[in-house]
């Protein structure tokens, strides 16, 4: 285990520890004493009918979702809904590599896969809050695909559903991107097969892991038109790359975040329907947005659009952004302005 | 010096070596008894009008133009024009790390730019043949910032160029990817600084690397469709990553790659109008067809046309192909069709 300090509430803020108990992973093995970190916004109304579940994506938190999507000025607004913000597993927060004592620490930790996460959220869903049915499931990126798998794996609760800037099932692309960085991570002496004593000691592989995230989470446009000045207010393409990338990643815990990259390799929702994935997606009841960034290139729109119509009634709605992927964190006001009216629209309907 | 077959003739087939002499580099440094590898094809007219000028991309080298974009079923007919395919400064042919003897050497090979290159071409073309005009140059990738180069250096000499999947300018993108590219290399402890006794002791970073360009050098279409059954013969993904993209990079030598990523993350020709893009470009009197390729990830079909519209009267012909970058090198048949056919109206405009 390793104390680090950015997984604690000093950065995450405030949350809480659900304690899911010795659960049973996909792959067999059994995960103890798990534990899920979710905060909470807004009451729950006594129909229980306004639940709204956020999820969270690689390498980030509950945090990130709590300061970008969730308050009075945003759709998802603690007077009309009860928002449960739920940190995935591995993602430093809930239970992962750094945090997690005796045999499934560190470079033990076991393989976690997204319906893993969802069957426990669904855990903490039902058992904890009581509630049976979600007015909406929203997440991005990963968080999208947990968006997915929750709506395939339990069609009649989820009513709604938006999956920002992710798809039903990983292509192939994203595995060989993923493999590239997690690669850029194993390869660094210091990683030690994961048995290193300080996040920061495996800092090239870090620094490399950043370079190599740029190269796809942003798109051409957005180092075209040098954006990093206007949007994230750095001086040069390398201070963007030291500042921003080298910067976001400095904090984080190595483990933590190739645990996530071997989930988000392995997302794919026609595990339900023995690998046919037009027949998973019918299993689907939510009203679905789908939701791409229009210049993603870890999750290309013409993916996305290609679930959406898989999807009954579904409805695509392109984010306009020209960050790409990285678009997610909300850079831009002109992001959640969009964001925002989708889901007012989808929760409206 | 390390003798590596790939780049002798057993692998490379007939070229000759021009003799430069010494080069003085435009970083000052002077290469010492420099060679420019070359091979001919058809022979030149008694006006000296006929001759084509083809450059090489990064890894490749004149063999793969030759067997490629060279041949009576082309636009590049030996039995109509004098071409001369010509491989780039650090090659692995031309002179190059690994076949430098002395304190230029591996790790000590010098810093080598474009516009080295184009001056030593210049010097093969006029001094060793006589020719004063060029018909058109031509090349893809690297190959096509040497056109650019030769467009606004030589503005009289090139009478047409065809640029295909190049711009005429580094982007921050390709330079961020480049480095990604690189620091896959030189993260290798078997690297040591460029002083391997043999290219394969590094073949952990080659493979890095090869997954790296797999990345972005093939679009998310190619890999959606699982192109490389149908284009490439290969079983899987991961028979993908093997057969063909670690195959590749594996009989390469490391320092070659890295003098290339050096020089291809600088290409720039706007050095000749004092960083001014629009005023180097309007020095090209060359009839100039830009030629990006649909769905390339490292040099934009957008940022392609901008260039375009930099240069009086050129003309954008897309190449539609899924492959993405890698298409240049033919797998598919319609990419050579299309080529042809626009070097058939470029040559004879």
């Amino acid at each position: 285990m390793i104390e680090n300090p950015f997984y604690g509430p000093e950065t995450q803020g405030d949350f809480e520890l659900y304690d899911l108990g010795n659960l049973i992973l996909e792959s067999g093995e059994t995960l103890r004493s798990a534990k899920l970190a979710y905060r909470i916004f807004g009451q729950l109304n006594a129909a229980r009918s306004n639940a709204v579940l956020v999820t969270t994506w690689f390498s980030g938190t509950g945090k990130v979702m709590e300061d970008v999507y969730v308050g009075r000025d945003h759709a998802l607004d603690p007077d009309e809904y009860f928002i449960i913000v739920v940190d995935q597993i591995g993602s430093g927060v809930s239970s992962s590599p750094q945090n997690t004592p005796g045999p499934q620490s560190m470079g033990k930790f076991p393989k976690v896969r997204i319906g893993d996460d969802v069957r426990a959220q669904h855990k903490l869903v039902t058992e904890h809050f009581g509630i049976d049915r979600l007015a909406l499931v929203v997440g991005g990126s990963m968080g999208g695909q947990q968006v997915y798998e929750w709506a395939v794996r339990y069609p009649v609760m989820v009513e709604r559903a938006a999956p920002i800037a992710a798809t039903a099932r990983i292509s192939h692309h994203q595995v060989i991107f993923v493999d590239a960085c997690a690669e850029a991570l194993m390869s660094d002496p210091a990683w030690n097969g994961g048995w290193y004593r300080n996040g920061h000691d495996v800092r090239d592989g870090m620094d490399r892991l950043a370079r190599i995230v740029a190269t796809l989470g942003w798109s051409p446009q957005f180092y075209q038109e040098e954006r990093w000045r206007s949007v994230l207010g750095m001086s040069s393409r390398d201070d963007f790359i030291n500042g921003v990338m080298k910067a976001y990643f400095e904090p984080m815990d190595p483990n933590v975040l190739l645990c996530e990259m071997w989930k988000w390799q392995r997302a794919d929702v026609s595990c339900h329907a023995g690998g046919n994935l037009a027949a998973a997606m019918k299993r689907i009841r939510a009203r679905t947005y789908v939701m791409p960034i229009s210049h993603d290139m870890f999750f290309p729109p013409h993916e996305c659009e290609a679930d959406c119509a898989l999807i009954e009634g579904a409805e695509l709605k392109v984010i306009h952004t020209p960050e790409g992927h990285m678009g997610l964190n909300g850079f831009e006001p002109g992001y959640m302005q969009q964001v925002d009216e989708h889901l007012r629209a989808l929760l409206g309907s």
